[in-house]
């Protein structure tokens, strides 16, 4: 393997920030792997761009992102900048030669993510999206109960994201209640809960969806108020391709819910809860415990969930939601060292995005719909 | 007021002794209204009957309920049979001039809970549906905050009920798995989530469901397994009649749910969230709050949430689910006595099967269905 | 056994109103024993004691304790009048041949505390202190727990309680701030900590006691402030008979306690935790489990949790505050019956009281104490 | 400013790591400052140091820490070796004219922290120590609670500290449970609930500790069972210099508990409580809400709790324990360039240290010591 490994880094928004301490901080939690070198980033400008790089660790920086994934000194490069840019970004550097992590979603279009997942395949290289919540090593727990049978065969599962910044309905009207940024809720949100739900069950099978307006119309800027044409809740039954019966809520508009992801998974011999609000707890309830003592085990993430042991060598201390981050980047890095990593790739986003749009047809169609 | 008022009990399972609970101790209580004479109690044995009175305190008893309803001392009968016979005995007593309380739900058949509606209305006597989760203080409070404006608009709502009492998979097939003990969970549950919509926010106008099995079959005494005919598990889009989006979960095959009745309310003010398994507390988030201090408060039942002050004159003391019975019992004599009282009539309730049937129908449609 | 057993009631403040609504309900929630007959109430004067009687279901009522306690048809006399009384009306009552169920505390002055234990030895009728928390389903269940092992042997404990009646320094000076009135929280509250301990680990051995106030006076009506003569708060390092070491606190100005009375038991095989504000839900850690799935269990009361069982059929529905007092009454009766029964008698009371006198005299020389 | 600082690091157990960590994430994160140059590392030999310092990003590495603190590129020495080399270290380092970062505890020997204190002080160098948690903006953001009055005046603290990695009464004896080690739970964990205590509410006036032993001795590797040595519960009832009454209990020995830091505060108008186990939840009590919807408020950490807003745009996600280490860096270097910095400088780790014995004389003199 080689000592080091090239990084180039578009965009430093919050992501691109996100990407900037995972790239920084890998390797002297992981301790094995190459040593990122933090070799060029592109912001819109040269300006912002030399100033982000200063405050990043980056050796050079530029206003053309061309120019980055041109060089060759750049061996990964990050995609942070809004979703509209993804596909052209992610399939030049891929064309390129460059190993490409992108957040996600994929793209604001179902072709453009098609697309991006051709370019991969072509490529060669490792192309992987954002998800980072599936590298809670909590998340990585439940999935090993799971394949242990701790809680038997799972028949149901339930899933609800929210947040609340859209939950004041006299903030101003702003281009997330444009019909032009998409459904709403379902894209921003629904792609999180569908990569626990595909790292942990698989593929959706079929789903069935209602989205709501909670506010009719926003008031604008300049006075007046226009109507609101994005969906910021959305509700949606589905199957699993396991057979498993599920619901997913997801709601931006949801006053009181911060970071929530809130899961609950049914099975034979018991049930999981988690909520990513308390990202290191995870209650189990097992049929296995003694009848009278029966009881959602309140389990505190520790280093006998790894990689939390990469961390801190104490239980109950507590990882931080920028620590998934640092373990995607050393997820992508094994995946670039080709062993096996926990990471969705180009081809499984593509699922994950087509499960959405899926939905999204259901709410039209009023009707249940094939995935 | 009369001093006193006799009461019949049809019925010593557990809701017989919940009802014969709430009539020995709703005087001592409340202090108020008539004191009930336990005049007459009726089981389908005159020896069972015998026995069951001794316990509960009534001053007679039958094997025949019709004698029970006969009787000029009773003015009230308590309906707690199976479901099959509440028709019959409901309509018998209420045109022999008794008031009828009712256990639901109302009827297995959706003519038999009609006949019933006409006839408590032809009655002109008080008939009224055991209900109790409506009762509970801290439920009447957040009644009280949403009609103050607390939360603002509501926009959306989830409330889901679990119980693990069918999740085991290996338990014997029993008549709850049999298709003529009714659609499943639907009925066991959805019509006491749908209790506390109707007096929180009024009617369902749409419903879509997906109900499903956990377990395909389930093991015969005698050897050997049966398929399962009932839906342990159902899942409910809905609008409600004042346009708010919503979704209801039930599961009877929940694996460590107990009690759980938990409602989420969104509204463009706040939230409340309650959980029936922690019955004394409500959570309350509200935008009034300064913004750095915002967060759910977990609110204890106390004496200013009536009438929690009529049982224990400490704040966070905790009432218990036979304290509900109490309270409803106390309604009941209201409403006899003309009072407004909180209580979902005959003709209320058969709204909320109204709603139970349309949700079945929408499943097997698999299509959204007009309540 | 005799079929019934007569009730006398003195005192109809809330305790008085608990002890109505147990007799009122302990047969029909057990059904086993004999029927309470609710035959003499008396209150200070004979009007208030006629208008509780028609409310609480009493056949006779008096102004005069005296002649309750004269009374042939009396066999149990509840004593709930304020805490001066208990040693007179105890006493008289068992000197008339009665069994005593007297609220806590014993009395105001220890030595009256001792001459109540005496008349209790001497007249061989049962004599028992109100302490219902001991009487908590979930309490039952710690114990036995503990005696199985299930933590392994004890070592440390701590019990917390705290309300916040007196917690606004700007309520007016009441009888509470009076030295005449006690310690402060001391005999108000460490009473209930103490009786947990009695029940579950036997009796305390040395004590070390600080004890604080809050609010150095307090309003008077007329105007001007009063000094505060009570410690609202105590705080005891205690170690027990048995060895553990431990802490008490307690504090009546705990501004958002409500009633709390927080147990934390530490084992050489796991813990315990334990809230009266969540009193159906009990906490254990245990070794036991899978290292990678330790954590505390919430294991919400059951029927498989006696006597919770004899109140519903269902788990995780919840017992109340008054539920308590019910199972309360039925002990009673099994000791008077004489079966065994987890009371504590006058005997019993007394080691607390003893203790609690402990306890003051240890703040007063700022020394430890030997109980 | 200049643009860069020169970073030595002395010692890479979890400490050394967390350090590391830091001194690669803080400009990233915060943006201003100095970047840090990681210019030598230091272990106890040459072969383990390049090791680390190839994993961690540091220039250069020595086997000899004298060689490092020589360093005329080093402007900050982290020591992060065990406690007993830190005065020989910081006092180096220190007389060298490097800042100095020393993990806490100060030293094994108070004679040694006043060393360390008279070294500091005469260096005119900024000389801090690792005291981590109070740099949690949720800790900070209850001092500008307790600031701004928001629960009145405080009369009452209780605050625990409880782990469980000596808990096992069959682990082997290993040094912490020999005399030399120290007094036990005391020294290791009671200076991190001070040092809560010295940046909330100031100094402790007086204690009275009681110390304890849950297991008398321990299995040896070699066969038989030694007598432990050390204490590993400790419970200290205190007043603080502003008056206030307290309560501290450390074990290091219960079970069940990972990272617990309980803190409970009382004031005249509220409550405030916390739990290091849920680093990213505050809850508050405050009397000005409307009485009916008083209660504990769960506060999530948020961007208007500074410095959370350089971690993470977006409410409720949640930093983690080590994200505590880079702000304790950022303060560091803001204390460095001259400006108000929140950290615990020798001098007052040297009173934290003083309050340490003297709760361990009140021990062994079972009286009130005066700190």
């Amino acid at each position: 393997m080689k000592d080091t490994i090239g990084i180039g880094l578009i965009g430093t928004g919050y992501m691109g920030k996100c990407h900037a301490l995972a790239w920084n901080s890998v390797k002297a939690v992981f301790g094995d792997g190459p040593r990122p070198r933090l070799v060029h980033l592109a912001e819109v400008s040269a300006d912002l761009a030399a100033g982000r790089a200063g405050e990043f660790g980056f050796a050079r920086s530029t206003g053309d992102w061309r120019a980055l994934i041109a060089d060759p000194q750049v061996d990964v490069v990050s995609v942070t900048t809004p979703n509209a840019f993804h596909a052209e970004m992610a399939i030049a550097a891929l064309e390129a030669g460059k190993h490409v992590w992108c957040e996600k979603p994929m793209a604001t279009a179902f072709a453009d993510a098609e697309r991006m997942a051709a370019a991969a395949k072509a490529s060669g290289k490792v192309a992987i999206l954002g998800y980072n919540y599936i590298q809670n090593p909590l998340i990585r727990h439940i999935g090993k109960l799971l394949e242990q049978g701790t809680i038997g065969t799972v028949n149901h599962v339930r899933v609800e994201m929210d947040e609340d910044f859209m939950a004041d309905p006299e903030a101003l009207f702003y281009w997330k209640s444009e019909a032009s940024s998409g459904y709403g809720a379902l894209d921003d949100f629904a792609v999180h809960p569908l990569s626990l739900l595909h790292v942990l069950f698989g593929g959706v099978a079929r789903v069935m969806t209602h989205m709501a307006k909670p506010y009719a119309d926003r008031p604008l800027r300049e006075g007046g108020r226009r109507p609101v044409e994005t969906y910021d809740i959305a509700n949606v039954l589905f199957e699993l391709d396991n057979g498993a019966s599920g619901v997913l809520s997801v709601n931006r508009s949801a006053w009181g819910r911060k970071g929530r992801i809130a899961l609950q998974v049914f099975g034979s011999k018991g049930s999981i809860v988690y909520d990513q609000e308390r990202m290191n707890e995870l209650q189990l309830y097992t049929t296995s415990d003694n009848a009278t003592e029966q009881g959602y085990r309140t389990i505190l993430s520790a280093p006998h969930h790894p990689p939390y042991d990469r961390f801190i060598p104490a239980p109950g201390h507590g990882l931080g939601f920028n620590d998934l981050k640092i373990i995607e980047a050393h997820e992508l890095l094994q995946a670039i060292a080709g062993r096996p990593a926990r990471v969705i790739d180009f081809a499984q986003g593509l699922e994950i995005e087509r499960t959405v749009h899926a939905m999204a047809r259901s709410h039209e169609e009023r009707a249940w719909v094939e995935v």
